[in-house]
């Protein structure tokens, strides 16, 4: 499927068919296809510094007000911006950054990393040992070691009983491992790949708060929520907790130009005390990214697209979640407009490709429906997604 | 050094202080600043598809049209094309690959990567992992296992002598190893990093043909070297040899968007058969890199630049080649548009301070200048780059 234009959340392949864009390609551009804005502020930037290095001491003024307007969004805590080109980069940057801040801090035997099954983190080796999806692993390896991997956030308990047990879960791994070999847990504040699963209720606030007591930083990768698909900057303020890390991507630029950035807080710093991170990919800190997304975060705030994801997200779920009545729908789930149906039976794959015959993408990953149009969809748009949607799941029952 | 615009082989920082680029930010820009054919290129594709999605079956026209101008540059043999959005992405694919097709050739025990001392590959776990210089790993890992390191190929011995070391070692090693172990080798046709340096007379030929002999497949990281720095497309024409892969990034964009590839040849392909490669960064194959890129390599031909890195890497080399006699400077070399000064004692990062100064960027890297300005640099901009490094060379001694 050759793809040639796009507007908004539409989307035209090479022989000029229009499609309603479902899932944002991979989730990356929240402001929506076809942006002039965004062109003007590319070519403006090109034309003036294209690019020369963040390594040394060299930088340049739209990354430096990027990583200023950062700071200002982010939660409490956060301090300093690492600028990369995209999430698996920046997973293994936090990944890097974890295991310095330890061992300068006089614990270089905290290197291990607590990750979860579901979880997907990127294609590096480091970004994919963290990944808890067998199947992308697999005949790759060995892969960095050091990953230990909990169960996936979400089960056939519900609610908070199924956050206690969770909790134990990673405090007995913990007690297992020992928490003086542990350096960072990462996780997705909502399964992407692995379904758009939102973890229990009052999960995330109880695992801060075991990792704080084990002196266990918490990186949150956030390449699919920051930037308002939960309705917020970031899922860590929809779920009340202040990481350590936060990796971003995807909605950072909305896509248009590749770029990515590591937020960092206080604890990693105080724990580095100085130290030299001796690492960086060469595009980093890229003038022309950091221009359009400074532009991009503009379009966020000016339309209110947060707002319109939590509103727009809850339109799309009402009339998703009646699919739960069926025999092979599983769940139907989501925050903000980032949604999944996941299929006890029944092949997602053959919804994708139905949808796709009636002029809707959507994505199937695993036994799951994944949705994350953009943030700009319109309510008839949204309307027209549930219904194709609807019709699909029903007939692949 | 907060850069802010740039022309040609010039650049100035915000305070407005002119600097002759000698080394082109981070190699990446052989075209160098400034060049609206690349804004416009950038913008107009923007304007029609910022980007969408390189994963299952999408793809994008711009990105098939640079892969197929890449297959029609590129050594004999190379059949493929693998989009990424930056050199360390590459190599961490590169390696990814290369395991994977061994064992879908009935060789899973082939996972083994032979790299050099000096080498440099990049800053993912796989890709710094591969990395021969000691400082730029430590504190980080475990990083990536399966990488055994060569000797770093530049010694007090030179000449064809040298190769006969280099070869005897190689065997050597996999002899230790167990050629059944080993599923590729991976190196930069001239040192990059690790001083600019180009390997001994006929080596590049002698070790493809131990490579061949032992099924072992040979990666050319050629980030630095492709697209024009040597006076050739890529190097591996330049030392005669046709990899199965090459890695390319920087000179591709001239990093004007970040933009990756991993050029695949036909050995590769027959081992995979057919295996699904089930891998890739979101923003792989992305139109606009792809749209800027086919721009780039239009004007790479149409201004004839790599005749130019020959002519004028001969004039910079000849103009410091005396610095030799100097009884702090250990060697002055190079190939085409890439220079090494090499201290036997003596501060380089002085060297880099000093001619900053004077309006000249140069870049330490250990114990050597390094220098690569952009192809399209002037007689007199190369003439006065030489004459602020000899005066500051001299005055490390």
């Amino acid at each position: 499927m050759i793809l040639d234009r796009g507007q908004g959340a539409l989307v035209w392949d090479i022989e000029g068919r229009e499609y309603i864009d479902g899932t944002c390609g991979l989730w990356q551009c929240p402001v929506g296809h076809g942006r002039t804005e965004l062109a003007e502020a590319a070519a403006a930037q090109i034309g003036r510094l294209e690019f020369y290095s963040s390594f040394g001491d060299y930088s340049n003024e739209p990354s430096i007000r990027l990583a200023d307007r950062l700071l200002s969004l982010a939660p409490a805590g956060i301090e300093r911006v690492f600028f990369t080109n995209g999430g698996s980069e920046g997973n293994e940057t936090a990944i890097k950054l974890a295991r310095l801040a330890h061992r300068n801090n006089g614990e270089p035997e905290r290197t291990i990393i607590l990750a979860r099954a579901g979880g997907y983190h990127g294609m590096g080796s480091g970004s994919l040992a963290a990944t808890g999806i067998d199947r992308l692993r697999e005949g790759y390896g060995p892969l960095m070691p050091g990953i230990e991997f909990l169960g996936k956030p979400h089960g056939v308990v519900h609610g908070p009983e199924a956050t206690d047990l969770l909790v134990a879960e990673l405090e007995e791994r913990i007690a297992q491992i020992g928490p003086e070999r542990i350096a960072a847990f990462i996780g997705e504040p909502v399964l992407g790949v692995g379904g758009m699963v939102p973890p229990p209720e009052g999960y995330w606030p109880r695992v801060q708060e075991v990792l704080r007591r084990h002196g266990i930083l918490l990186i949150l990768d956030e390449i699919v929520t920051a930037f308002g698909r939960t309705g917020h900057w970031f899922a860590a303020e929809h779920f009340g907790v202040e990481p350590d890390m936060i990796v971003v991507a995807k909605g950072l630029s909305s896509g248009y130009i590749p770029m990515g950035a590591v937020l960092i807080g206080r604890r990693v710093l105080d724990l580095a005390d100085g130290a030299t991170f001796l690492h960086g990919f060469t595009y980093n800190g890229h003038p022309v990214g950091a221009a359009v997304s400074l532009a991009n975060i503009d379009i966020l705030e000016r339309e209110g697209l947060l707002d319109r994801a939590k509103k727009l997200g809850d339109r799309l779920l009402t009339a998703l979640k009646p699919l739960e009545e069926l025999d092979h729908v599983l769940e139907v789930r989501g925050v903000g407009l980032m949604l999944g149906v996941e299929f006890a039976s029944g092949d997602a794959a053959a919804v994708q490709s139905g949808a796709r015959m009636e002029g809707v993408i959507v994505r199937a990953s695993g036994a799951n429906i994944v949705l994350s149009p953009p943030l700009v969809i319109s309510e008839e748009q949204v309307d027209k997604l549930a219904q194709v949607l609807i019709r699909q799941v029903r007939a692949a029952g």
